[in-house]
């Protein structure tokens, strides 16, 4: 869950208790998050308040965050700038280590065999249990994993009903052969699943068949590729967010499943 | 060869012994043929009923088929499903084994290592002497090939010199990396053989020239890439089936055949 | 440095001499440079006739050349050609061997096992210090080097401000991750620096903020990339190879080479 930003405590933490209550126990969020409300940091910061008033939380957690971005460069992965990223975030959130650290965006201006000895270095420092990346291709995996001592825990592809492209273009065949975790972003489509079409259609029809929300319908369907990709819920309410738990109701068909898959890109499969 | 359908089991023979004749000995079907016209498993039906009239015949052959297009569905990987496919199609064709058996299309549902998993079954079981697939993308041959404890023994993209895709695509150079080798469906660019236009013309010119059936030339410039594809000749009439051969007689020099690529793309090599 | 074509020895010499004294030391050519003044060969023997004149030059050069390109066909990587294109580069060059030796452009023909095996031989027969490729896909690199007994020493895409491919189609990542040198053609984006233009216009302002020509700071911007690209200097006037020494005068800062790069894809990115 993510993208604190804006409230207060009592708040916050009614919706990361909200989260625990349905069995997620995984939270991802970035340093980047908040940058559009209270500003950079914000929401970890946010986030080290709700741990610090009632640490009994954070031990039911994963706790996952990313760094790399900054603003108006837009990218930084050189070692100074993300070790000094990540103690600002371990700062923020009030912790001395998180479960899984990410790079957020691929910066270009990093040479990924750089990229891998700091990120070594993170996990042998022991501030960080295990690292991936968000928005990497498969050749940018592809070229840091060849440098990197361990496997990539994880990646973080846009993925949704609505967005079916890491089907097409490498990222999830990549993930299952590296047998990395894949974490999906923006899987109600980045707000298309309020918009009418065709995939929302037939999200829609699941939904009141199965009788969930249709946010459930949508996350029960990127959890059923192999890949079993675990989607973000970005949602801020409490009752949203419970409504995630409905995502285990939802038994997509295969042809149901391929059948959001040709909407989404439009084209019949032979 | 495939696509029998809709004829008498002396016709199919006739067929058959046609592509003997002219030295063909790779007879590739699926399950999925005759589903337009008697039904799914019907081309495998008859082909069995002529190696049962003819027990002579198969010796001859190496026997290809696929599996793991369902109608409606479209596509199922899953291990129960390819196995009962592999075992319907072996009763259908009265064999005991197949030499080369084929995932006819990707299954982005069912996970590559549970793909490799049944795959390796298949060849454990003796029902299969060596696997395949059809109209992976590099990608996923590459995912399914990290699962798999022997090497993939064939790719089936569609290349002929109208859809010169793989050359471009990384299907073709992975087939070269791997060794695995390299079926070609659609030689003939389904039907496009028959239409006027740049690809057809130098087709044609190669035709008359080397004294061939346009057919014949088509196939040679498949044969001529160095994954040496094997053509499928997709016809089903014994005259057309003998013109295969004379593919043989045609040597494309490497200017004519880089006309042809460059005439397939419709933009010029620097 | 490369295309020496209708010129004169000294003249040639002189160009030569102005790269060497900024500390210009590689100088890579080709066998069809000069095809479209003099003819196929001529830049190379040229460049023989100032090394005969002057030895002493050679002898601070690491030199290279390509071959593989034959007008009208046009490409050839087979064993023969390509044997012999080497020995008439010598020839031409009054060489007994070059520091580099490169496939100008990949032949589609040629299995990437029997182009492996010609450039090992090449190797090994001493004509050819190290060997590499110009041109080639991420995936006609990996097929090439599955079949190499020894590392690809290089890769040269085109690539500048310009024309940032390189960047997002693999090519960079599988050089940082093969570690092969980059050498990067056509980096003034083949005249379009003197095109007006938003890649011209940052171009234009970093040039004129640092005092330097343009040229120089978009050699640097080549330079910055973490692959360490190599930017050939493809000008012949001795003022213009000079000026290429500023582009280590250049530093640009993340935020405008990420500016470039987006003016380059015409995309923001995220």
């Amino acid at each position: 869950m993510w993208r604190f930003a804006g409230v207060d405590v009592a708040t916050a933490r009614a919706r990361i208790e909200a989260a625990l209550e349905i069995g997620i126990t995984l939270f991802d969020t970035a340093d980047i998050y908040g940058i559009d409300g209270p500003g950079f940091g914000s929401a970890e910061e946010l986030f080290g308040e709700v741990l610090a008033e009632a640490p009994g939380l954070g031990k039911q957690m994963v706790i996952a965050t990313k760094g790399g971005i900054v603003p108006g460069v837009p990218y930084d992965s050189s070692a100074a700038y993300l070790e000094s990223a990540l103690d600002a975030s371990l700062r923020r959130m009030k912790l001395d280590h998180v479960d899984l650290w990410q790079v957020h965006r691929p910066d270009i201006l990093t040479h990924p065999e750089d990229l891998a000895k700091t990120l070594a270095r993170m996990v042998e420092s022991g501030k960080v249990r295990a690292v991936g990346v968000s928005n990497f291709t498969a050749g940018q995996v592809a070229a840091l994993q060849t440098h990197l001592p361990f496997p990539l825990a994880s990646v973080q592809p846009e993925f949704s009903p609505w967005h079916s492209a890491p089907v097409w273009d490498g990222v999830l065949d990549q993930a299952q052969a590296l047998g990395a975790s894949v974490l999906a972003w923006s899987t109600l489509g980045g707000g298309r699943i309020s918009l009418p079409g065709p995939v929302t259609a037939l999200i829609e029809h699941k939904a009141q068949e199965t009788g969930v929300a249709k946010a459930a319908a949508a996350y029960a369907w990127v959890l059923a590729h192999p890949a079993r990709p675990i989607p973000i819920v970005g949602s801020q309410q409490p009752e949203r967010i419970r409504e995630a738990a409905d995502a285990f109701k939802v038994e997509w068909t295969r042809a149901e499943w391929y059948e959001v898959l040709q909407a989404s890109t439009g084209e019949r499969l032979p």
